[in-house]
């Protein structure tokens, strides 16, 4: 199911097949929240800008329009009209970090929702029967996410807690997927890494759960406000500990320069919302760094937000006239920002599955990682 | 350049060639005021549902971006990518809607931007000026677009300065169109019949115009208050005095049964913001009429917005999705809404040109009426 093609260094150039077709690791997935990617672009977008993976939020989907509903249309996959894979997250972050009083216990986690204000209680189970009425392709284990800052001996009993509900997820997600009305009979699970920046904690827990047998590991909790060195050392000391024969997923991370590490240190899997909000923004990614196309200078500039680049609005519209939409408000300018973004993003990670297979990663990081600084420079 | 190919009452199927390229008639324009469809559709879009001529506004892209910008940019229809043609309205209707305190005067309007409050002048040659920067492929004469209800003295001096007015627009874009550096030296102009709802005022207007042979005439100051029956007879009792052998246009008109009622009234051209704005809305258009997504009714509606339609939304979603969207504020909901109804009026004039053809016009135009009924009786 998952194999590994090639390795260079601890960088990883693999596979992983699923019901929904082949993903070429290292990939990025495209955060698509509400089963939208924010600034108005489709699945069917998704599918001209080279996307292998969407992402979709389970808490978000639960509080609104409700799995419920979803399941009844058949699932995610046909409610967007999407059939490459879909990784959902296991709620777990937003009730963390969106949700408004919460209380957890042992069971779960009781808290109020930010849309209506009405008490939700989620714990493993909940959050396996949401994702398996979504039908994903990809399951995320329901994990606490603790402040970034906790002391050592709150993260210690959080991890704890969360190896306990790891071993409840994968219990009913083997439940749930022999069921005979289920949306994804195949519906993997991968279980979340934590231990906040303690690298001991990080490495029993990730000793622990590789005794697991889960399909993939995630390492979570992490770019929520510790340095990227921080975030870096903890790779560098945990990485090694998850299994090599599974696929490794860094949530929630990050910048190109991030996602250059994160490969190098062994990650297959990366998600982020930068491409899709700093476009909504007009922040705008080119191989030399990016450029706000608010700034003056873009006024009249007739080229593409990037020569060269083979995305929809680089094909058809100047920095010039994006400038001009963003400056106007019109919806249309963040749509181009973002399928720009999302093109970028999707792009390096083509090309680092080609400096991988190449056996030249390193030297390719670096050279992007310097390329990246141009504008910064000038 | 126009050519009527064949007349079914006073329904006339006809065509305009342009240096743009050839516009079939009856057409409905598709608005885009900023030079950008609202509902992040742009003109890769437009192509593909089917649009033959995008609409800007003069106004707009005056005050903000600057006309002077978008010719140094090589015009409007570099700017936006778009190789079809382009009309541009006056800036008119916009001083005397939009804009805060304004003066007028014979030599023209004294306003302040409703952007930034500066005082801008526009008279007729500072129009043509404009709109020759922009370089459409249609440029409308700048006329005064008096209260919908002012007294009928008024009105009669309103439209015999508009008429002045239309004299120097029409010396003013001969000699920007035979200057050097224009961007379109074929740029039409279009005249304007005003006169409220008094059809004398209109029909003595319509005559002296007529004698201008402009490139065209547009019917203008309807839709602003008055009620459909009146909006009817006016173009009933004026249309009549216009050239035959000219394109008429109906200005900023309008629903579905507007324009059925129109075309069989003679007009060719129309443009409006309902299919857009509506959109917008999560109201839209079928053949039976129209829809409010937002209707509990189409939580599991896993059809299409219309049967049968081939627009890029109904190709691919479900009411049952968009209307998620629309409830989640996602922009890709308008996008898909808007997409749909610009589709729904382009395809409906696509009938409207094949009912001319056939030589029913009048049966189809009253089957078409019936059939939008069956959502409200039900």
């Amino acid at each position: 199911m998952y194999q590994v093609l090639k390795t260079d260094g601890r960088a990883k150039r693999a596979e992983l097949k699923t019901v929904h077709g082949t993903i070429q690791t290292p990939v990025f997935m495209n955060v698509g929240t509400v089963a939208a990617i924010k600034g108005a672009v489709s699945t069917m977008d998704l599918k001209d800008i080279g996307t292998q993976v969407e992402l979709s939020n389970t808490y978000h989907l639960h509080v609104r329009t409700g799995d419920k509903l979803i399941k009844e249309m058949g699932g995610l996959h046909k409610f967007m009209n999407w059939d490459r894979p879909i990784l959902t997250d296991s709620g777990g972050f937003q009730v963390f970090s969106l949700a408004g009083l919460r209380k957890i216990k042992e069971e779960g986690v009781t808290f109020n929702s930010h849309i209506d204000g009405r008490k939700i209680f989620m714990g493993p189970e909940e959050s396996m029967q949401i994702q398996s009425n979504l039908g994903s392709t990809i399951a995320m284990a329901f994990d606490e996410c603790p402040p970034a800052k906790a002391e050592k001996s709150y993260i210690t009993n959080s991890v704890n807690r969360t190896t306990r509900w790891l071993e409840r997820c994968k219990k009913e997600m083997a439940r749930l997927n022999a069921l005979p009305d289920t949306v994804n009979p195949h519906q993997l699970l991968f279980g979340i890494n934590q231990g906040a920046v303690y690298t001991d904690v990080r490495i029993e827990h990730a000793k622990r759960i590789s005794e697991m047998d889960l399909d993939g590991y995630a390492v979570g909790g992490l770019a929520v406000g510790e340095s990227h060195e921080e975030m870096y050392h903890v790779l560098d000391e945990t990485v090694p500990y998850l299994p090599q024969n599974k696929p490794t997923y860094l949530m929630g991370v990050g910048t190109p320069a991030n996602i250059l590490e994160g490969v190098e240190r062994g990650i297959d899997f990366f998600d982020c919302v930068y491409p899709s909000r700093n476009g909504r923004h007009g922040h705008v990614y080119t191989k030399f760094g990016k450029i706000n196309l608010f700034n003056a200078k873009y006024e009249k500039d007739d080229r593409p937000i990037e020569e060269g680049c083979g995305c929809p609005a680089c094909r058809n519209y100047s920095r010039a006239y994006i400038r001009h939409l963003m400056k106007a408000k019109e919806m249309l300018g963040m749509r181009f920002c973002v399928l720009h973004n999302l093109y970028f993003y999707n792009h390096l990670m083509e090309d680092i599955r080609g400096a991988i297979e190449a056996g030249n990663y390193h030297a390719f990081k670096e050279e992007r990682l310097d390329l990246m600084k141009t504008y910064d420079q000038k």
